[in-house]
């Protein structure tokens, strides 16, 4: 089951994602959503501080609802991106946990890596990930905890 | 492999990874290391940024040279910790994944889920982040932007 609208999705990754990003990006767009591309644009070799910070800072403004975030093993990018207090990136390889993410910690940015995870998975996950409702309740407190502006 | 000397590594859970922090606790003090235990100590319900946050800081402030944080799927707390520039977690569920997080991130925290990976796994993630080397090469710049103090 797909979000029932079209969400506006910031998708980033390094090179060695690259060919990841294209195939999820083509997913998103079957899906009916908005793809924002943030790059990279070809397989030369990038630093994927630059596109987790880009990813987050469209999260954070707005200009993107959710965010797909990829490297190699998805660790990298997914430290880049939680280091904006807006955004709450799940690193996953299965299904199930895009759902806890969604679930437990109301995540708005998946992180995967490219070289962990096979395209169908990686697809399952997404598609996970934009399925699953944040159960609210318990939850709610410990999330807003993660926006803590002091350390 | 382990490290051949003693570190003080940091160790703290959510309620749902509590037992596994206890387990984990053991198998870090058998192979030599000095644990630092920041809770909870006992099962009752807490809010893992809490004790993401506590543990961040034990690492940023030298007082732990590694970290180790748990919860449910690992997915709250390695944000939790992700907050703290000082700090580059890993959320990892295999021991490979581990291993990357070294070479290429220079991780200094695993985080791990207690409901997605067993006490056997975990031990064996534990083990490989322990062990591996950071690469250093051209990993060392993506490392330092990770450190950014701006996003």
């Amino acid at each position: 089951m797909q979000v029932p609208r079209t969400v506006r999705i910031a998708i980033a990754s390094d090179h060695a994602a690259f060919a990841l990003k294209a195939e999820l990006a083509v997913a998103l767009a079957e899906w009916g959503h908005a793809v924002i591309d943030l790059g990279p644009f070809s397989d030369a070799r990038v630093d994927y501080p630059d596109f987790g910070y880009a990813l987050a800072q469209a999260v954070a403004s707005g200009e993107a609802e959710r965010g797909v975030a990829l490297c190699g093993s998805g660790i990298g990018i997914s430290i880049a991106v939680n280091r904006n207090p807006a955004c709450r990136a799940a690193l996953v390889s299965d299904p199930y946990s895009a759902t806890l993410a969604r679930e437990h910690n109301d995540a708005n940015v998946i992180a995967m890596g490219a070289r962990l995870i096979g395209p169908d998975q990686a697809r399952a996950c997404l598609s996970a990930f934009l399925a699953g409702p944040f159960a609210g309740g318990r939850h709610v407190a410990r999330v807003a905890k993660l926006s803590h502006p002091t350390l």
